[in-house]
C-alpha cells in the first residue's frame, strides 16, 4: 500500500493543509515518510457531516449486516499481512511478537462485538403489555430497547497502536453500538494509522455501509481534537492516554450547549498487594513475577503494577533485594516515542532526587535513543502520602514499594487511593481473613481485583472490567475493554402504544429477531 | 404524629440553627406549624459519615433483607394513615385523590424494587471461566457483577411530595442498589417530608439496617445542597427540578476532585405531533385528550403537554376551536406553591405580551391565592423557532400550538427540537408512512414515544425510560423512573482469579443466590 499522508474521510481521500505530522522511529531517531499534513475544523466539520448523514442508516443495519461488517473489518486487517507490522515496528518500537499478537487482540475483539451485536442482548429488551382490566387504572402496552446514541469521537491510544486504535476497541464498541466513529489518530504512529484506516475504508464499502460511519482525521489535540469533541454531531468520546488530556476532553464535553458523556481511561498506579503469608513464603517467586510484569512492553500499560505494598520486615527486604536483582537483569527497551521516553526520564530523575525515595535498583541501559531504563523504588508509606508528586502515574518500568509500618497502614494505603484500574493481592491460604478484610475497600478503588496474577494482560472477554473510579477513568461505571464496552454507546427508548407495524423488529410480538427479552420483569 | 421539625440523621432527631423553613398552603396562604430551622454544613457533614460508614455493611445485606427492608418502608408509609395525606395536602394544594393515588405510586415502587433486588439480575453477573489450555495464552478465570456506587444524595422534588421526594423513585432506586441515601427535603413541603422521613427511620430500625442508610436533611440549596453535592463521601446525586438548579448540582459535581454522576431531570416541552389524517378525522376528541391532560394536576407535571405540533390549516383551526372550548372550560387548580405561581404568571404574562404568539384561550380564574388559569397560546413554527424564551418550558397547565406551513416543517420542527422526556405521536392508519418518517428523528429527541396517548401519567414498570437527552435530563443513558433506574447506583467489577472463599455469593460456582448468569456470554 502505498502511504499518502491524506485524511480519510468517509470515502473520499482529502489533502488536509496543516502543519504537517511525521512519525519518528523511536528505536533509530529517523524520520519516517510520508508526511501527513494536519487537518483542520473544515476536516472536522465534513467528517461529522457524513457521521451524521450515516447515523440513522447505520444505526438500523440489520443485526446480521453490522456483524458481518465487523467481522469484515477484521478480516481487512489480517489480509494487510505484513506491511503493517512493519510500519508498526518502525512507528512505536514495539516488537513484532507483540505486535502479532496485539493484531489478534484487534481483529479479535472487532469478532467478539460481531458476536455481540448478532446475540442481540445488548438491545435490553423490555415488554409490559397493556393490562386493560387493572385496578384502579388500566396500563398501556409499553417497551424499551436500547438505540446508539449518535456519532462517536474516538481518539487512538499511543500505547496500543492496533487494539486501542483507529480500529480498536473504543471504535468496535461504537461501531457494535450502531454508532458512526470519526477517529483522530495519534500523531506518534499515523502510518499505522493510515494502513488500518484504508482497510475500515474498504470494508465499508465492501459491506455496503453509508460511507460517513468511518473517518480517519490526522492532526493535533488542540485543534482536531477540540473540534471533534465540541462538534454538535458528536454525542460520545472515547479516549485513552494522560489525565491532562483526559480533563481537558472532559471540560469541552461538559461545556457543549449539549454536554455529552466522555469515557477517558488516564491513569492508574494498580497497586499489589504482598499478604504477609505469601511474602513470606515466596517472595523469590512474586520477586519474579513482578518484574516480568512491571518490564512488559517497557512498562507503557494502562495496568502497569507501578506500586508494591507490604508491611516492612523481613521477607519484605528479602522481596525488595530479589526484585532488584531480577531489575538489574532487565536490557532496556525502546519507548514509544521520543517526548513519552523524556517523560519518563524526567520521572524517575525527580523520584531519584527526592529525599523520601530510596533508589533500590535500576536495570541495563543500551545505547541508542528512547532506552527505558527498568527502575525500582523504594519509601515509606507515610513519605508517600505526604507528597502527591511520588503519587502520580510514571509512565513505564518504573514501580514503588511502599513500606507499611504494619498491615493496618497497609489498610489504611489502600483507604485513601485514588481510583485504580487495577488492585492486587498476592496471598497464601493463611491471607484468607487480611484479604477478605481488604476486599471491600479495594472494590471500592478498582474496576479489576486480582488475586494470584499481575495486572497487566486484560483478557477481551464479557466479564472484563477495564475501568474505575476516577482518575483511572473519567465514567466509573463503564469498561472500555470487553463486550460490556458496548453500553457506553446506547440509550434506552421507550415505545407506549405503538402498533405493531410502527415498532421497531427487536419489539415486535413475533420477535423476527429472536432476541432474549424481559417480559414483565421475567426472562423469556 | 408530633412533628418536630428537626432534621433526621440516621436514627438521631438533631434540632439545627438556621434560618427556619415553613410550609405555606398554597390554597390559603397561611403558614403552617412547626417550622425547620435549616442545616448547614455541621449536618451535612453527620449525615454523609454515617451514611459512608453504613455502606460496606448496607451494600452486602442479602438480596431478601435488602428487598424486605423495602417493603417495610412501603408498610410503614402505609401505616401513616390519613396524619400523611391531611398534611401533604395542606402543604401542596393537591387534592386528596391525586395524594392517594401517589402515596399508592410510592408504595408500589417501593416493592417493585425489593422484586427487583430479589432478582438479582441487575448484578449482572457474568462468568468467563479459565480456559487453562487455550493456545497461544491461557484465559484465567474472570468474573463480574455490580456493586453500588456509593452514598446517594436525593433531592426532593417539588411537585411529587411522594413519589419523587423523601422515599420516592430516586431513594428507591438508591436503596435497591444498596447505596444509603441522604435526602434533602424539598422546602415547600417539609411537614410532609419529616412524616415519611420518620416512616423510613422506623423501617430502617425495624429492618435492622445500619442507621446511616437514610437520613434526611433540611435546609437550603445554596448551603444543604451544595454542600451535599461537593461531599467526598457522596458518590451520586438524584435531582428532578429546573433546569437553572440542575446544571447547578451539575456544576458543583463535575468540579470536585473526584467528578460524580448527577441524574438531573430538568426540563421538557412533551411535543405532540398531530398527523394529518387523525387531526382531520378526531380533532374534536383531540382537543379533549390534549386539555385533561394539559390540566392534569395544574400542569405541573415533567411530562406536560407543552407543544403541540400541526400542519396549518381548516383542521387545526378546528382542533384549536374545539380545545379553546375545552380551556374556557377549565376552573383554575391551586399550583404547588406561591414561587411556583409568580413564575407560571410571569411566563403566561410575557407570552401574551410576545408579538409572536396569539392566546387562543384561557380557562376560569377562581378567588384565592396560587390560582393556575390554564391558557393555550398558539404560534407559527418560525416565529417559535427564532426565539429562544418561546422554547422555555412554562411550569404549569399552559401549552402552545406550533402551525406549522407544510408537513415538511413539522418535520423540520422535530430535527430541530432540544431533547425531550417523552414525543408523542397521534396518528390514524392513514398516517403511518408519516409516522414512520418522524420516528426516527424523535427516538433521538426523546426517552420515550407515545402513539395516541398523552404523556402525562408515567407508569412505574420495567419498560419504562423517564428520562431523555439534555436538557431533558442531564443523563440520556438512564431513566429516573421503572426498574432500569437502579442501573444509575451501580458499578461493574471484574474478580480475577480468586479463590471461591473469596469470591461475592453471587459470583461463587454454586450459585447460591440463584441469580440469572451469563457464561461465556450465553445465559445459563
Amino acid at each position: 500500500m502505498q502511504l499518502t499522508g491524506q485524511q480519510l474521510i468517509g470515502k473520499h481521500i482529502v489533502t488536509a493543509k496543516g502543519e504537517p505530522i511525521q512519525a519518528v522511529n523511536p528505536a533509530t531517531g529517523e524520520t519516517l515518510v510520508p508526511t501527513y499534513p494536519a487537518g483542520g475544523e473544515a476536516e472536522v466539520n465534513k467528517a461529522c457531516g457524513l457521521a451524521e448523514s450515516a447515523f440513522d442508516i447505520y444505526r438500523e443495519t440489520t443485526l446480521k449486516d453490522r456483524a458481518n461488517f465487523l467481522e469484515s473489518i477484521a478480516s481487512e486487517i489480517e489480509s494487510l499481512g505484513d506491511e503493517l507490522i512493519k510500519r508498526c515496528m518502525a512507528e512505536t518500537g514495539l516488537p513484532r511478537a507483540r505486535l502479532e499478537g496485539e493484531r489478534g487482540r484487534t481483529c479479535g475483539q472487532m469478532r467478539l462485538f460481531a458476536e455481540v451485536v448478532r446475540s442481540g442482548q445488548w438491545l435490553d429488551v423490555r415488554l409490559d403489555p397493556a393490562l386493560p382490566d387493572r385496578i384502579p387504572v388500566p396500563r398501556v402496552d409499553l417497551r424499551q430497547r436500547h438505540i446508539a446514541i449518535g456519532p462517536v469521537a474516538v481518539f487512538g491510544a499511543s500505547n496500543f497502536p492496533l487494539a486501542f486504535s483507529v480500529a480498536g476497541g473504543d471504535t468496535a464498541a461504537a461501531l457494535a453500538a450502531g454508532c458512526p466513529v470519526v477517529v483522530k489518530a495519534h500523531s506518534a504512529h499515523p502510518g499505522t494509522s493510515e494502513i488500518v484506516g484504508r482497510a475500515v475504508q474498504s470494508a465499508v464499502a465492501k459491506s455496503n455501509m453509508p460511507e460517513g460511519v468511518f473517518s480517519l482525521l490526522f492532526g493535533s489535540g488542540d485543534v482536531v481534537g477540540k473540534a471533534l469533541v465540541a462538534d454538535s454531531r458528536i454525542k460520545a468520546v472515547g479516549f485513552t492516554g494522560s489525565r491532562t488530556g483526559g480533563t481537558a476532553l472532559l471540560t469541552i464535553a461538559q461545556s457543549r450547549p449539549q454536554p455529552i458523556p466522555v469515557y477517558a481511561e488516564m491513569s492508574s498506579l494498580n497497586p499489589v498487594f504482598l499478604l504477609p503469608e505469601a511474602l513470606k513464603a515466596r517472595y523469590n517467586e512474586l520477586a519474579e513475577g513482578f518484574v516480568l510484569s512491571l518490564n512488559m512492553g517497557a512498562g507503557q500499560f494502562c495496568t502497569n503494577p507501578g506500586l508494591i505494598v507490604a508491611e516492612k520486615g523481613v521477607a519484605l527486604d528479602a522481596f525488595i533485594t530479589a526484585a532488584s536483582h531480577e531489575v538489574e537483569k532487565c536490557v532496556s527497551q525502546t519507548m514509544l516515542t521520543p517526548t513519552i521516553h523524556r517523560a519518563y526520564q524526567n520521572s524517575v530523575e525527580a523520584l531519584s532526587n527526592s529525599d523520601k525515595v530510596r533508589k533500590a535498583s535500576n536495570g541495563q541501559l543500551s545505547k541508542g535513543p528512547c532506552q527505558c531504563q527498568t527502575t525500582l523504588f523504594v519509601v515509606s508509606m507515610a513519605d508517600f502520602m505526604s507528597d502527591k508528586a511520588l503519587q502520580t502515574e510514571v509512565f513505564g518500568a518504573s514501580s514503588m514499594v511502599i513500606e507499611c509500618i504494619d498491615f493496618p497502614e497497609v489498610e489504611s494505603f489502600a483507604i485513601q487511593l485514588e481510583g485504580q484500574l487495577t488492585a492486587t493481592l498476592q496471598m497464601d491460604d493463611g491471607d484468607l481473613e487480611t484479604a477478605r478484610n481488604l476486599l471491600p475497600i479495594l472494590e471500592r478503588k478498582a474496576g479489576r481485583i486480582l488475586v494470584n496474577n499481575w495486572p497487566t494482560g486484560v483478557e477481551v472477554c464479557h466479564s472484563m472490567v477495564h475501568g474505575g473510579p476516577y482518575p483511572a477513568t473519567s465514567d466509573s461505571r463503564s469498561t472500555s475493554v470487553g463486550s460490556a464496552a458496548i453500553q457506553r454507546f446506547l440509550r434506552p427508548v421507550c415505545y407506549q402504544n405503538l402498533p405493531q407495524e410502527l415498532l421497531p423488529q427487536a419489539l415486535r410480538d413475533d420477535n423476527p429477531l429472536g432476541v432474549g427479552r424481559l417480559l414483565d420483569g421475567e426472562r423469556e
